[in-house]
Formats: structure tokens, sequence, C-alpha cells
């Protein structure tokens, strides 16, 4: 075994005994978080944790220091010594502070920095999409089994509030035998933006937005979808759309015989929905997967049922930070853990598979 | 020629001369109409011309001439004469009281009826589905054709004034680029019914309800859809569904690369609806194929859009009548013809393909 090896073991040895599960026993012990990339998904992230008493951020990722991670750590009372680079990351394994990382980095990055925060002895938040492959998430989840940390994957939707009313309502049977889904989550992505690379990316909108309604339908149905088609098409000639595809629409059929069918595009307006149908009853959310505004109409028992979430934005991600933050305090698995991710990354690979255009 | 062939050639010579432009020049002459089948929608369409200016029920075609021949024939002031069998009613060629038949029989019948209508030298107002096969749609069209008679299909949405609303955003660009649609036309069909009898139906929730958005996007976009993935649930046992599958959802890509995904069922609740998206705005209408409160909401211009008609029904029955009978009047084309009903047929054919269950 030579020092690097050794090194390697060490930490590993040490991540597997980084966590007494008293060891965030003081009630009012907040949970640490390095945001890992300091761009529009963390900075909501970070305003999720300003005002919890559970979640707090300790450290800063950044290719910025000088910038984003002075304006970051200022903003929220972070050590300019726990700002690191890319660079440095691995040493935030030494800052006691960071119980965890939140991964709000471009897709293609996500695996890399899940699989070091993990080797550092931190648990990981990682953003949706978990990953740009199946074998990425696979990756991420040997390591953080291996380093004995938990992994979250940030499906901001199933802890919100709205949404498991509704989900509530299905599983009581307010709908009877559930028939069929049609789901949408459009949006436009400005010329430039890293998520039309497909180096970045990934893929199109489908990683990014139609996993939306695929998550929904998996998670509430507990079923993994089987029978794909799908069909793409790019009509703006712009080149914004040259290395991905600007939208999608998709049917699956799940093992029970459930339907489903799906659009997704980063290159339209169009409503961000999904229709649940029963064979007694039926709820539309729209909009279903924005950040604040849930609503829900439909028909249950026979009664024309609305509801609005009253909540704001960034609530969800304040949700999802304490539900992170409870799991490392009390060692629980996380409701989304990483099989949830991999699980969405097969099925999108089927996706993409069937509409011709493999990514993986 | 034989008697049979000249009778046949003098009706056709007749049923070209019979409606000279002026025949309906008093301003105040309503244009008479046979019911053929009195079932529902008959009874809906019947209703609908009873406050009409322009249209008027002057004779009916039933199997029960003694309880439901004369029970309508007292509601809406039809002279016993003028009530006629599925045996007689060839005899309405010499009824002048009848300028048109409106067919609302169950679809495997619409076309011998719209044939033998032609024949009779009488216009044609057919519901959808037009038929259950292309073909018989091409021989309702030759039919009307060499009989000089007008054929129209019952495509109540085309004429439906909140969706001209809408549809008169979209022409004016107000969603910019159209992009996608997704739309769906639910409900539940009652064990014994025969849209669930093949021989009667023709199919299933395709040709009944998903005609409905269908029709809109062909009639929207004015393109005909190329390509079509499909596929069929059936998750009920209980045999209502033993002839016509239960669910299907479906993609389509039109030729200038928008894309649609689509659903209907026999045997679930869920929204009747159509999201319209284009690259700047959208528009989702919902309910959109009812027979009343037909809504929309979206975004138009940047700005959120909300419309509801408060039109009662049978509103949509009572324009689709005048609108023919201003047809006849005139001697216009109607905006619905037999053309619209026979191109919807070859996509519905197409659909079924795709999901591996031709009908025709």
């Amino acid at each position: 075994m030579d020092r690097r090896e050794f090194t390697k073991l060490s930490a590993l040895a040490l991540a597997g005994t980084y966590l007494p599960i008293d060891a965030y026993g003081a009630a009012n012990k907040q949970i640490g978080y390095a945001a890992v990339g300091l761009g529009t998904i963390s900075d909501i992230f970070m305003r999720a944790c300003a005002n919890s008493p559970t979640a707090k951020i300790t450290a800063l990722v950044t290719g910025h220091p000088e910038t984003k991670g002075v304006k970051y750590s200022e903003m929220y009372g972070v050590p300019k010594t726990s700002i690191y680079t890319y660079e440095t990351f691995d040493r935030i394994r030494e800052n006691a502070d960071v119980d965890a990382i939140y991964v709000g980095l471009p897709n293609s990055m996500h695996c890399d920095y899940t699989v070091r925060g993990a080797q550092a002895g931190k648990h990981v938040l990682c953003e949706k999409p978990m990953a740009i492959s199946s074998a990425e998430c696979r990756k991420m989840i040997d390591a953080c089994g291996q380093a004995k940390v938990k992994l979250m994957i940030g499906y901001r939707v199933q802890y919100e509030p709205m949404w498991n009313q509704a989900i509530g309502i299905v599983r009581s049977g307010g709908l009877g035998q559930l028939e069929s889904f049609q789901g949408g989550f459009f949006g436009q992505q400005p010329a430039g933006a890293w998520r039309l690379s497909k180096a970045l990316g990934g893929g199109g909108a489908l990683l990014d937005l139609g996993i939306y309604p695929l998550n929904a339908i998996r998670h509430i149905t507990g079923e993994e979808p089987a029978n794909f088609t799908a069909v793409l098409a790019t009509r703006e000639r712009s080149g914004r759309f040259s290395e991905v595809e600007q939208s999608m629409e998709w049917t699956m059929k799940l093992p029970s015989g459930i339907l489903a069918s799906c659009g997704c595009s980063y290159g339209q307006r169009g409503p961000s929905s999904l229709a649940i149908n029963g064979d007694s009853g039926y709820l539309v959310m729209e909009s279903a997967f924005n950040y604040e505004g849930v609503r829900l109409h439909g028909e249950v028992g026979g009664k024309q049922i609305e509801l609005a979430s009253t909540e704001k934005h960034p609530y969800q991600f304040k949700i999802e930070a304490e539900h992170f933050a409870d799991c490392i305090r009390n060692n629980k698995e996380a409701a989304t853990p990483g099989e949830e991710g991999l699980k969405d990354m097969l099925a999108i690979e089927a996706i993409y598979g069937a509409a011709g255009a493999p990514i993986a």
C-alpha cells in the first residue's frame, strides 16, 4: 500500500466514523452546507437556508472566490477561510463546519463533485438531474455508499405541501384506480445558456424539465415506466439548438397499464402541468412544477375541487434543505436518495433512445 | 338502361337541379332538417333547432315511430306523415319540407345513411366521426358529389365562439411561432353503450373523443400530421372493454415540426383540454371540448389571459345547424366538409396502426 492508497483508505475510514448518531444531539445545532457552484440555483438554495432554524450555509465553492465568494460570504456570514475554489475543493474535508455539500453545478459536473464531496466525508444534496448518464448515477451512489455519507437528489416537488395533499387524495382512492397522466414543462433558455451545451447540460429539455412530470409519475405510482415512444423537434433555426433538441413529446406505459404522455421544451412557452386521471376522478396540477403558485383543480368524488398554495419562493428549497438536515441529524435515508435519480436517468436514457437520439 | 338504372339516374338528375340558388330567397324561409336517429345527440340537435330562425326539424327517422317518433313530432310540430323508419327512409326524397338530413346514428351507420340521404337529393349534416374508415368517408364524399348535395361534418368546436377567439389570437401571432400541443378528452361509457361495440362504434375512444384534439390541431395549424406513435391500454377487466380499447395516448409530428401529444379514454375521468404552445406565449383551453363552459387561460404577449364562455348548451349545435342552413341557402361550401372528416379518419387509421391495432 503506497502513501496515496493509505491516505484514501484513511479518508474512507474517517468518513465512515464521521457521524455518530448523537453528533447533532443539540436541537439547535444547524446542519452546515457548502454551496458548490454559486449560480442561480445555489443563490436560491442559500436564500432558503438564510432563515432556516436547522440549515445554514457554512462554506462556498466557486470559480470566482474574490467576487462571488466574498459577496455571498458577507451575505450569509461565511468565514473567508471557508471560501473554496474548484481546485481547493477537496480541502473541505478539513472543515468541521461543513456537514454536507449542495451541488448546484451544471449537470455534467454533478458526478465529479458528488464523488469528491463523498470522499471528503461530506453528505451530498445534489440537484436534479442527478447526472448525465445512469453510469454516472451508479458511480455517485457507490461513492456515497463507500464513504458512508448520505446522498439526496433535489426533487423539490416531492417535498411540496400542495403536491403532498394531491398525492394524499390519489393514495386514499379519491380518483379511483389510476388510468393516465398528461404532463408538461416548457421554458425558454437564452442563447449561450449552459443548458444548451451538450457538454454541460448532457442533453436537452428532457433532462432538466421533462424530468419533472417523469419523476412525479414515478413517485405517485411507485412504478417504473417500461414502454416508451418519443418524438423530437427543433423548429427554430437560430442556432440556439445546435447541440440539444428544442422540444420533445413522449408516451410511457407503466407495468400496471397506466399510460402517460408528456412534453417539454427549452424553446417554447407552455403550461407547467400534470393531469392525474383515475376511473372516478381527476386532478390537474397547474402550475405544477414552478417555484411557487402550485395549484390544483379537478373532480374528486363527483365534486369539483380547487386549491392553491400561498407559500412563497424559496419555500420548496427550504423544505428540502431541512429534510436533508433532519436526515443527517437523525441518521435517516432521504426521501429522494440517489436511487431515485438513477431510476429517472434510466427512463430518460430510454426516452432518448425511443426518440432515436441516444445520449449514453 | 333498365328501369332501375333509369330511376337512379332520374333521381340524380333531380338532385342536381333540386336547389336553384334562389330557392331559399325568402329570408324567413327556414331550412328543414330530418333528424336521422333519435338518440341523445339528435335530441340535442333538435333542441338546438327549436329556437333557430333559420333551421327547423321537419322530419324524423327512427326505429320507434310509434313512441319516439310521435313524442318528437309533437314536441317540434313535425307532421305525423313525416315520421320515417329506416325501412321507409328513402321515401324522404318525396318530402319537399326536408332540405337536409342530420345523421345522429352510431358511427358505423353514418356512411350508409349519408349515401342514401344524398341519393334522396338531401344535403347531409353528419355527426363526427364521419364514418369508421377512410374508404367509407370517400364513398360518402363521392355520393354527395354525384348527387350534387352538400356534405358537412358536425365538428361543433370549429364553430364555437370562444375557440374562434383563441384561434384568432394564434393566427394573429399572439403566441409567436407554434411549437406544440398537448390535448385530451376523457369520459366514461357505461356497459352496454353502443360506443363500446366494435360493430357500431367502429373503434374506441380515439374515434369519438380523441378526434377532438386531433381535429383542433389540424384545424389550427392547417397541417396534416405525418408521424405518429401511440400506446393503448385496458386496465379494467369488467368486460366493458372486450371489443374496443379503454385508453390511448399518442404523439404526432406535423410537417413544419410542430409536436403534439394527446390522450383519450372511454374509461377514465380527466380534463377536456388543449394546450397550444408557441415560442412566445401559450393558451390552455379547459374545458375545451365540452358542450358548454369553454374556458381559456394562458400567456399572450407576456400577459396573463383568462376568458370563459357564458353561452348555454346547446348553442354549439344551434350554430352548426344555422351554418349549414346558410350554406344551403346561399350555395356555399360548409366550413367542415366531408374532406375534413376524411383527413381526420386517415390520421385515426394511422394512429391505430402506430398502436399496433389497425382498424381498417
